[in-house]
C-alpha cells in the first residue's frame, strides 16, 4: 500500500524532537500547538486510550474492563467529575491532555474537538486504557520488524468473531490488531507481549485467522491494510478499539473518547508495566 | 494411527504405581526388572537422555552442546571415567540406572543392553541431556491435549534443515518434535515452554512447517505420525534426538546412548528447572 499523506500516522522527525517528555506533549496538548497523531513521541513513555462516561453507566464499564483485561486494561481512572489521574501524571488534565477528542451522544459524534473543557460535566468518569504503543517499542527493541510502522500507515484491525464477556449494558465482539510476522518472530513476539499484560499482552490468535472470524486479511474493519507475506503468519493482539467500538454499540446518552491516533501521553514508563 | 502395542510407549497403570519415586525406577533398572520406556514414571521428577563419549571428543561435544543449548540442554555430567553425576542423585550409576542403551562403534550399533558395565572405560564421559518429558508435564497440568500422549505413541520428530552451529567434529541438522495443537493452545504452550530452557525450552517453530524443511507432516523421521487438525498449528521444539543424531554422524570410535523411550530418572524435580 502506497504511504501517502492521508494514512501517515507519524509526525515528521522535527515534530518529534519538540516532544521528547510526557510533560512536552501535555503541554503542547493544553496550548493547542498539537492537536495530531503522537505515536513516537516521548519515547518510552506509555500512551493511553480514553473513555469518558456518566457515572450511572461508569461502574458496568469498570467491570466489562475487569472482565476484559485483554483489550480493556485500565491503567487510569478519575474519581467521578474528575478530571484528574494523578497516578498517570500529577498534572494531567483529561480535558485538555489529548491531542483530540470526539464526544458522542447517544452513540452518534456530535463533535471533534481538541479541548472538552465545554463539555465536562460533573457526573463524568475517565477511564484510561493501555495500548498497543507500548509493547511495540518493546518489539522493536528487540529489532523485530512491524510492517505497519515501517510502512508509516496504522496498524490493520478486525472486528473478530470472539465475544467479549459481557457485564450490564456493555457487550460485543472483541477488535484485534494483526502484524505479520515469520514464526520465530511470532514466537519471539509472544513472548515479550507476555511480559506486558497491562498493555494488551500476549496474543490471542496466531496463524488461522479463519477461525476468529477473520476472512480477508486485506479488508480490515479499521487501520490500514498490509500483507501477510508467504513466510508469515499473522498474529493478533487484543485491541483497544474494542471498549470504543462497544460503547458505540451501547449508545450511551453521553460519552467522550480520544480522535484515533491522539492519545494521553503519561508520566510511567513502558518499563514499568511488564511484569518480568 | 491405531494403537497397536508396539507403538506403545508408555507402560501399563499396575507399573506406575511401582514406580513412583526416582529410586524406585533406578534401583529397577540395576536390578534388571526395569528393561522399558520410562514416560509416565516417577511424575514431576527429570528424566534424562544418555551420551557417552571417550574424553579426547568430549570437550568437543561439550562446546557443541553448549552452543546448541535448545538441542542439546545438559543438566548434569561426569567427570572423565566416573559413571557417577551426583547432581541428578548421589546414588545413580550411569552404567545401570538406564533401563536400556545402545553401544556404538564407528557409528554402528554393536549392543543393545540394560547394563553397560562391561563396556565402561576409564576414558569415558557421560552427559545427560534434558528431555521433553518435562515440559510435556508442565503442558498438560495446565490441561493442554497431546495427541501422541492421548494416542500413546511417540512423538513424532523431523530431520529439519535448521543446521545447528558446528563445534569441533560435531555438526548437522536439529531434529525437532512437533505437537498439534490449536492457536490459543500454542500460544501458551510457548508461554509455558519458555519457563523451562534447560528442557528445549520454547518453540523454535509454529505454523509454516515447509520453511524448515518438513514437507510432509504424516512422515517423521523419528517417533509416530500424528495428524495436525485443520484448525491446528503444528508446533515444533528442538528434540534431543539430536545429538543422538549428531553423533551417529560423527561416527566416533565408541559411543553409548540410552535406548529409545529408556531414559535416566533424576532426583530432580521438574519445577527446579522453571526460570520462573
Amino acid at each position: 500500500m502506497a504511504s501517502t499523506a492521508s494514512l501517515r500516522v507519524a509526525p515528521q522527525a522535527d515534530t518529534y524532537a519538540a516532544y521528547q517528555t510526557p510533560l512536552a506533549v501535555r503541554q503542547a496538548c493544553r496550548s493547542g500547538a498539537l492537536t495530531g497523531p503522537t505515536a513516537g513521541m516521548a519515547p518510552g513513555y506509555v500512551q493511553g486510550n480514553l473513555a469518558v462516561l456518566p457515572k450511572e453507566l461508569a461502574e458496568e464499564f469498570l467491570r466489562f474492563c475487569h472482565f476484559n483485561p485483554r483489550p480493556c486494561p485500565v491503567i487510569g481512572m478519575s474519581e467521578p467529575g474528575s478530571f484528574k489521574v494523578p497516578v498517570l501524571g500529577e498534572d494531567l488534565d483529561i480535558r485538555t491532555d489529548f491531542p483530540g477528542y470526539r464526544v458522542w451522544q447517544d452513540g452518534e459524534v456530535i463533535a471533534d474537538t481538541a479541548d472538552v473543557t465545554d463539555y465536562w460535566r460533573d457526573d463524568l468518569v475517565a477511564f484510561v486504557i493501555g495500548c498497543s504503543l507500548s509493547f511495540e517499542e518493546a518489539l522493536m527493541a528487540e529489532g523485530l520488524p512491524l510492517r505497519h510502522v515501517d510502512r508509516n500507515v496504522r496498524v490493520p484491525m478486525f472486528r473478530t468473531t470472539v465475544q467479549c464477556v459481557p457485564a450490564g449494558r456493555f457487550s460485543g465482539r472483541m477488535v484485534m490488531s494483526m502484524r505479520p510476522l515469520v514464526p520465530a518472530h511470532a514466537i519471539r513476539a509472544i513472548q515479550i507481549t507476555t511480559r506486558f499484560p497491562q498493555v494488551h499482552g500476549a496474543p490471542l490468535h496466531v496463524g488461522l485467522p479463519e477461525l476468529i472470524g477473520v476472512k480477508d486479511l486485506m479488508k480490515p474493519d479499521y487501520g490500514d491494510a498490509v500483507e501477510v507475506l508467504d513466510n508469515e503468519l499473522p498474529v493478533f493482539w487484543a485491541c483497544g478499539v474494542t471498549p470504543q467500538s462497544v460503547i458505540a454499540e451501547a449508545k450511551p446518552s453521553f460519552a467522550i473518547t480520544h480522535a484515533p491516533g491522539c492519545m494521553l501521553v503519561t508520566d510511567r514508563r513502558n518499563t514499568e508495566f511488564a511484569i518480568l
